[in-house]
């Protein structure tokens, strides 16, 4: 555990550590408030985001250590065109841990390519949000004592919603798990992840009825329905209220259910849902920041092994060569009996419009075979699929 | 004492003892530099603000604790619509006091309602700024050595002026205080201010001279006429000189009189006159750093209470019903013989286009019930009375 | 040593122990640890910049103090309005060091006139960078053990490189210096530096070669060759290769050469060289800590004097009557046999339109004589010679 970029970079048992670790932070904050006295944060927010940046500050203030950086790219240097590897090589010489949100996918990845020192993802536009995902089990975890054996309901935009997808995975690590998917047509859960419930087993069902979905949950999930998301203003409005949790649904709901939300909020709970103790999602903002503690600290821990980043073995003079049958299989064509290579460097670019190789100089365009039967292959920073 | 977002919700003895404490503070600075350790003060800045937030930074790192925040709402979650209540109930798991600008007039006082810990009022639109106020206080005290008996010249902007209007209104607390009001006729003090004057037998004068105005001033409290506030830039430029304080007007002020301005100036007093040993702006922006360390530390030492918000009593599902007779007092009848509820919630809309409620999701339309025998409401959030 | 306006405010010894200190910090950063606590560094930048802001602040961490401050003007109260002096007078009141960067030429040093505490000058539009330049000599002396019987290869844009100027000019205070200048003709090193290495007996070559230029150098200087300084594209494009410096071209270098860059680059420098040992642009970032630790701890030392900021000196009111034939002089006359007044004030304007006098208000205009023989003078802040 030297960075933590995606969620699923921990094992079940580190994850397990982590939230024993927040737990007794919790109940012994004295013990931890000079653990780190003497190491600093930087916060490299190349796009503002209050909670998730304060969240991180205060995590490492009240271990005892200091804090620095930018929370938004206009008052840093990107607006003079540096790359995030040269920004992260010379953070690395001023603080101790990076937490780092930048909007292109895969930054955070690309940071710890190159850092001397634990690089922790806080976002890296539509792909992974690791510390929300780690918060959420740990609120879950807390309140329900348990993560196996839980039934999850999960409302609102599905589709997009890249908390909902990571909690999705990070729950599938658990035995028993059940899942209720709410939401409009417009904006159900992918396939992709459909597909791995199935492949693991487990039970699922959807709906577009939150009052169904709600009735059988031990957690409810809910999260945001943008505008935007619809094709035109009437169906937004049709549909939107049927994914607003108020007083009227949450009569409907389980005595012991807990809800969460990843804020912020807008209009998708009603106010007055915030005085039922059910509503734990001003508390999950408060485990954000202990679990953020015990993050920061086990990587400070157990940081080194920085000495040669593992950029150094990627070599941005490289280039794969690609014989005709490879360009086929990337292009369509049955793999059987090719011969693919493991990683094809410098040879094609990556089509994902927001991942972090569009606007990053002097880096290496690297996939990785995803799948060998398919002749698939993935981004190594943004993981999306090739595409011809 | 739990919040400060008005000057006026401090009592005499209150301020006593904050101008006490800061003179303590100013004498005996060691005796405070780790008071605060392990406490974190969060600077809430929807809009940027130079002074004041530096100046409470200092005043928290002074006493030991440290700092987190926001400079601008342009770095904040506020670009996602997120509300004030929410940023504030999430802001109270990483801060154990706040200092919130906002550009919306009360702001604070929504925060207030909302917030696990003190908030304090940096500024909210041209509503109130109590540690302006708490600052002038304490910089006349220190060197008037009282508070009571004094003649203040105020000039300038005196319409508009927020922190004017808020000094007059702390003054009139105290005995045997005088007021000298000089502005351009356009800028006069607004009558309800000369009004409260009046009732409570306050001697003052109004006066477009500068000159005649200093002559007999203990206190000269210097304001900016801004170009913007007039009606052509003619008369504008034909004013404007009248109200600049320069090294010649200075000639004709008592020896003993003291210069104050909230600052920033920007033409409104000549540099010549900063070298002038009565100039005390920039004294006053220090002792605006000793009075915050006296409020950080008096609301943390007594913080308490905050298990169940205020907020909780305002169910936004409430709605007041006004029975017609209730209605026409609203638009202006004869309000004798009508029995008025102390209280009108969402039942009819503020019409201050700076108030926040114009602006913040989910949040109830309150009126409260200001004077019976006339039949006036005011917006609870911004004070502003109720038109029809 | 009050304040650090430009590199050659200090001298060879002051540079000589600041070396030092930064060394022995680098040795022993135990115990220098605390050696601030209790003191405050405000960070005031009117523009961005990430590196040299996080630098300053992780030096002041490092030494046990605290930071306050702003990060580009939008967040500050520039935007009311503020003069440099106004805001440094009342920052002054609220930590004990200013670390200041302004977009206008002059700014550190008004700051200076008026600030009650140390300022360090961290970037005044294209004037100084003095902090830069004790990194570069920092980084230079730790890797070839002296300042002196060097040859430097400096490469890029050498007539508006502000980094370049003052690297010459710092070493140029030392013996057996030889220096090579590599740029394409558009870019080469003005006269006037090159007349001030002819009267100090440099040996020095022009090149438009890096391959021939580094071939004999102990230090490489690389700097961006930015396309806007081009008349047009084709210009640009042809030359911008010949500059960048790759693997191929590392090939020609001395294996003891050492290579710097003061960052941000862009891609005048190929990643492949990154993992060059020769390569130190981002160990000089690191270095850039140490030097301000060292500068930050000295000055705080040595801080005294300040209750008589010398702006008192300056009257914004006197104005230097300017007898007719000095006025021919300024218009270019023989200025053989003219008694010229030692210093302008208030009688002419600096023509610089970067200068800081161009937007400060109630600034006095002040040129002092530069060269008698001459007749000429240059703007106190600016240091640009006047123009008739």
């Amino acid at each position: 555990m030297k960075h933590v970029i995606s969620p699923l970079d921990l094992t079940v048992e580190e994850i397990d550590r982590l939230l024993a670790l927040a737990d007794d932070i919790i109940d012994h904050p004295q013990a931890y408030a000079h653990k780190c006295a003497g190491k600093k944060l930087a916060t490299l927010f190349f796009e503002p985001s209050t909670r998730t940046r304060l969240s991180f500050e205060a995590a490492m203030l009240e271990l005892g250590g200091s804090v620095l950086g930018f929370s938004s790219a206009s008052s840093s240097s990107a607006t003079k065109g540096e790359s995030v590897a040269d920004t992260v090589r010379i953070v690395g010489n001023y603080a101790d841990v990076i937490a780092m949100r930048h909007p292109k996918e895969g930054a955070a990845g690309v940071g710890a390519l190159f850092a001397k020192c634990p690089i922790i993802n806080a976002g890296d536009g539509g792909h992974q949000h690791p510390t929300q995902t780690l918060t959420d089990l740990l609120t879950i975890h807390r309140h329900k004592g348990r993560l196996n054996g839980l039934t999850l309901c999960l409302c609102g935009d599905l589709k997009f919603g890249r908390t909902v997808h990571s909690l999705v995975r990070a729950m599938m690590r658990y035995q028993d798990v059940r899942f209720i998917l709410v939401s409009p047509d417009e904006l159900r859960m992918p396939t992709y992840i459909l597909d791995e419930l199935d492949a693991g087993g487990f039970a699922y069902e959807e709906t577009d009825s939150l009052e169904k979905g709600l009735a059988q949950a031990d957690v409810l999930y809910m999260t945001r329905v943008q505008q935007e998301r619809f094709a035109n203003r009437e169906d937004y409005l049709r549909l939107r209220d049927s994914y607003i949790l108020d007083g009227e649904k949450m009569k409907l709901a389980p005595a012991e259910m807990i809800v969460l939300h990843p804020l912020p909020r807008v209009n998708e709970i009603a106010p007055e849902v915030d005085d039922d103790p059910r509503a734990l999602y001003f508390e999950q903002a408060l485990c954000g920041k202990y679990i953020r503690m015990a993050l920061i600290l086990t990587l400070l821990e157990q940081a080194g092994g920085f000495e040669k980043p593992c950029a150094a073995q990627i070599c941005t003079r490289e280039k794969t060569a690609l014989p005709a049958r490879v360009l086929e299989v990337l292009q369509g064509a049955d793999p059987a009996g090719v011969q693919l290579p493991e990683r094809i460097v410098n040879a094609v670019c990556c089509k994902n419009p927001h991942c972090i190789t569009t606007t990053e100089q002097g880096l290496a365009q690297v996939f990785t075979l995803a799948d060998a039967d398919k002749g698939t292959y993935r981004c190594l920073y943004c993981e999306h699929e090739y595409q011809a």
